[in-house]
């Protein structure tokens, strides 16, 4: 089956299955021969369609980014499912009605803001997981391994409510996207599992705490996970430009691909004009080659995508309009009416912005 | 009728219809004054609820982004569009089937892609109106005035083809999002109706070309628009805290403001976790008062909101979380479980992450 380019007539991601199978097998891989359990974060894709290539390699438990995203996992049968963001009290009903549907773990950062959940959860038929989402360097939310007060005050709260299962500790560590290169990304994941396991007598002894990691820069390059249960990655299933330059994995890695139509050519400029704009690929920008940019660029065929072309970048985008610097060559031969690829820097990003896949043989997959 | 707070679980966009009618008549006023064309450019609201309210002011003529949101607001009756992007030839067969239900005008910026596209056209029962797009500075895409070989080539084109109906020269001076101030936005786009001016003999005497500007700077501030005869503002409906700063409107007009659900305080570093990210906002950043900031914030009353807070932005995004430096009392008497409002960095495509508009009385309007 080949991609239909001919009926594309507007933007359009262009997914690579064998590629996104890769790296799904791989990360399986990975975990199994680690030993620790792996629970994929789905909000890259937000796939049904998708969320079942991963049941094919052996997947039972999930990790979504809201609540909305648990219930549309929920729809398709997943019935073990950690929601990483940390505990919305207007969204207490909602979750509520989600345990009794399937095993729900939560994140808290607060105690206080677990007591009051407590409260309305009284009474509920079914219990919910609660992991302690814990600080390691990323600095964006979560308490701080040395925060002992606190954590003992919700695992107190946890250990007196017989709806709430204390299951362990929960950390991203997402500083290592702005790692260069592996080593970095390793001494980076190395430090966060090192305050991870500060916390595996938490609850006293014989408490037994779940230590869960994961960013997919380190779950991509660590050998091995040192004592962690866990591994939670997400955006692996596409990677991106921006994975590439932080060293998680190869341009060859890549499964996504946007399909811009060629609009005009400013000779002036050396510059293309293609339909595909921020509201398709996101603002998300990186630093590359001493340029800001918004996605490299490659050639499309049937097959798939080429490697990206030396040199050629986007260089800023509009809410509609996207403008790529190109090189001499591409150029001459690039005209109005074809299409290009554009590589996304951040591939979570554009595909929500874009809400579906477009797969060889003009087939889908779904986006929430 | 009131904001109905208390049933807002997850980032929800309002929308102050008074302010957002007062926005669409001053700028009506405006154009009426200065007798010329009010062809509001539609793409920052994109709705159908929203496109009344401007019928409701006189509004007969649109612009909008795209060959689908043509088709959008057709199906509301709106038969008097320009697509203000430069000709897709991708899209030949659909623009040439939506010229069979509206007076469709398009945009193009290269004689040998009109060419294309009317061999296509050729034999439609209907004819396109034809605008060439011209760059007065902004640079992102359009002729040069001074380009007169290629201006008459696409006249030529035009003249030889009875489908193709040449209707005059458009710009937008993007540029003019640059400016701080309002005699920076006025000499800008006073600098930008000077090169359309020099255009106004093209086509030979008694052709009379149409002159259309429009970006919502320079409608927003110049007094009258020196013998343009058309202009097609399109962010004024809702404005954005980067209109404030360029100096097109002040905090009382921004229209519209995301509502989101106060997750988790962090008391070392000041900052207030949020539910609410760049899927929800989009990744827009501006420089304001030495900080790269996301938004502003404001508290919410049922009413609408308040003008923001001292010293409070969104200061990072993840992808579904928001992270918000605020004030001493901010701190103090926010709580986990309020909702707080940002007055988003840039409207068109705060709307376009939403989806959709909250009312009073909770009632909805739409987004494409």
């Amino acid at each position: 089956m080949r991609f239909e380019l001919d009926r594309i007539k507007r933007p359009a991601l262009l997914l690579d299955e064998a590629r996104c199978r890769a790296n799904i097998r791989n990360m399986a891989d990975r975990a199994r021969k680690s030993g620790v359990i792996f629970r994929p974060h789905f909000k890259t894709h937000q796939s049904k369609n998708i969320g079942r290539w991963f049941r094919e390699e052996g997947v039972t438990a999930i990790t979504v980014a809201s609540v909305p995203m648990a219930a549309y996992f929920i729809e398709d049968g997943w019935h073990d499912i950690t929601i990483a963001f940390p505990l919305n009290l207007r969204e207490t009903d909602e979750i509520r009605r989600l345990t009794l549907k399937a095993d729900l773990n939560i994140l808290v950062t607060q105690a206080g803001t677990l007591e009051e959940f407590a409260r309305e959860f009284k009474g509920n038929s079914r219990p919910a997981g609660v992991f302690i989402k814990t600080d390691t360097g990323y600095h964006r939310t979560g308490l701080l391994p040395s925060d002992i007060p606190e954590i003992e005050k919700i695992i107190s709260i946890c250990r007196k409510n017989p709806l709430l299962i204390f299951k362990g500790f929960l950390t991203h560590a997402g500083q290592t996207y702005l790692a260069r290169g592996r080593e970095e990304i390793e001494a980076m994941g190395r430090e966060s599992i090192r305050q991870m396991k500060t916390l595996q007598e938490a609850g006293g002894r014989g408490s037994h705490p779940l230590l869960s990691v994961g960013d997919t820069p380190s779950c991509s390059i660590l050998g091995d996970f040192g004592g962690m249960h866990e591994i939670r990655p997400g955006n692996f299933v596409f990677y991106d430009v921006m994975q590439t330059v932080t060293g998680s994995c190869s341009q060859g890695d890549i499964a996504v691909c946007l399909a811009v139509p060629v609009v005009s050519k400013d000779a002036g400029r050396r510059e293309i004009l293609v339909c595909g704009g921020a509201v398709h690929l996101s603002r998300e920008l990186l630093k590359w080659k001493g340029h800001s940019i918004f996605g490299l660029i490659t050639r499309l065929s049937p097959e798939g995508w080429d490697p990206p072309m030396e040199g050629c970048y986007v260089n800023s985008l509009s809410q509609e309009h996207g403008v790529i610097r190109v090189n001499y060559e591409a150029f001459a031969t690039v005209r109005p009416g074809d299409l290009l690829g554009i590589l996304p820097v951040h591939s979570c990003l554009t595909a929500q912005c874009m809400g579906s896949y477009l797969l060889p043989g003009s087939e889908t997959a779904d986006h929430m």
